[in-house]
């Protein structure tokens, strides 16, 4: 496993937070250190022992890093890696841990110089917790960590971001971009606009008798708005055809419920069941 | 708390069976006796030392029993109901477990003759898993159990049904049958229906990308297809009632997405967060 002398974290939150804290734990680096935009924030990663340093200037940040890590929410990630394109003095692998993946990919491969070696990453780890007091060492052991590769990735930067995540305990996937955000709106940002609409839509005095069903399916509605409703804008398009399919099979359900179809309903019911047990 | 002499208990699956095991394990009954239908089933019963005794014979089971307990899938109940008065030589405290509760308590209720004191019950413990080998004699532990009140219930019997959920570890709430099944269409039936529906629509490749959150969300579409279709047709009305409400809550959102509405879109997103939040 390759060992950085310097590591750096844009964003030391929750994710960024825990990939300090399990860089820091494997030994994959000298040094890491946190770039944040309030001092109370990088205070909070120097309290969680999540990095060694914290600064506010992205320009020293990166200063010596061989490798630079974007974990800032998806509306930023853009604007965050044009700034550290500038202010790049050295060469350095570049990724990022948005949970979406064309519109980034694009707009960064489009303005790297070739001595920013950039590939997208989406760790498929996190909670409904945010903030740096939430972040853990251990959540990428066995995560599912998903790569993007376009026609412009380099094999060699590739594999460097690949070994990185494995460093860290994840298990790898390689997707386009594109295919990326249409698989993750299915099991990622649909799942989370149909627990916000379940919540919303429970009748206020029923909250009472929610059970373990209930709790489950709408966990994730605790999630921090902001950082979904920027997820949901960034990946708007594929959202949309994912609701668009989910939409009509409630309407095949709900016409099995009306119209009393006990056949078409158990085929649904034994469908999903076959489906999510296959999961594991 | 009323030690019974005897309590049957027809239907000895996962919810029987645990309630057998809780009985026995708190002490409040010298007997438990297993009313099944097929001779296997009475083997696991008692293999899993559920209950004392089996009978695949209704008449005989419940026979001296002071408490009879209806845990057989709802669409089964009111036949069972009625067999249990047909056959029944002595007094008895009856309920049921069914999570629907509008049809069958009437049901029971216009048979029932005054010495078949009934209550109808809806413990709401259980889990995507279904048979006896699941049961668990600490289910009931903080469990809410719903029990429904109508103009024809008598205090009595319904202390004596109270006590005995108590006496299991439950947390006992009052409605009436029709309230119980509007409020359960929304925080169980409507997020079973959104569960099997996420499932579905889910495109195949992007199974494999699933995480906790898409997990959390789906767990219940394992459940048992024939236990739910069974609630869902016993719960039609209420549960398309609160699908209604859910499709156009999802389609409030959808809107808000595909028309970059952000303020709208973080108002669905913190209104759940507050709801979710709130939820113990």
């Amino acid at each position: 496993m390759k060992k950085f002398n310097k590591i750096a974290i844009i964003g030391v939150g929750l994710v960024g937070g825990s990939i300090g804290l399990a860089v820091k734990k494997k030994g994959l680096a000298k040094e890491v250190i946190g770039i944040v935009r309030r001092e109370s924030s990088g205070e909070k990663a120097l309290k969680f022992k999540t990095v060694d340093k914290v600064t506010l200037n992205i320009k020293e940040g990166i200063g010596g890093a061989e490798l630079v890590i974007i974990a800032t929410p998806v509306g930023t990630i853009i604007d965050i890696a044009k700034e550290v394109i500038k202010n790049a003095k050295n060469d350095m692998f570049l990724t990022d841990v948005g949970s979406t993946k064309e519109i980034i990919v694009k707009e960064i491969e489009k303005i790297a110089p070739s001595y920013i070696k950039f590939v997208g990453s989406h760790p498929m780890a996190g909670s409904e917790k945010s903030g740096v007091e939430y972040a853990n060492g251990s959540l990428f052991d066995n995560a599912v960590c998903i790569l993007t590769k376009t026609k412009n990735t380099d094999e060699k930067v590739f594999d460097a971001i690949k070994n990185f995540w494995e460093g860290l305990g994840c298990s790898l996937r390689v997707l386009s971009p594109r295919d990326h955000d249409n698989f993750i709106a299915f099991v990622s940002h649909l799942p989370h606009v149909a627990a916000v609409a379940l919540t919303i839509a429970a009748h206020p005095d029923s909250l009472e008798y929610a059970s373990t069903g209930f709790k489950d399916t709408t966990r994730i509605a605790s999630s921090n708005p902001d950082l979904w409703q920027d997820i949901f804008q960034s990946n708007k398009d594929a959202l949309s055809r994912s609701l668009y399919d989910y939409r009509m099979t409630l309407e095949g359900i709900e016409r099995a419920i009306k119209e009393n179809d006990t056949k078409a309903l158990m085929e649904f019911l034994k469908k999903a069941k076959d489906i999510r047990d296959s999961i594991k």
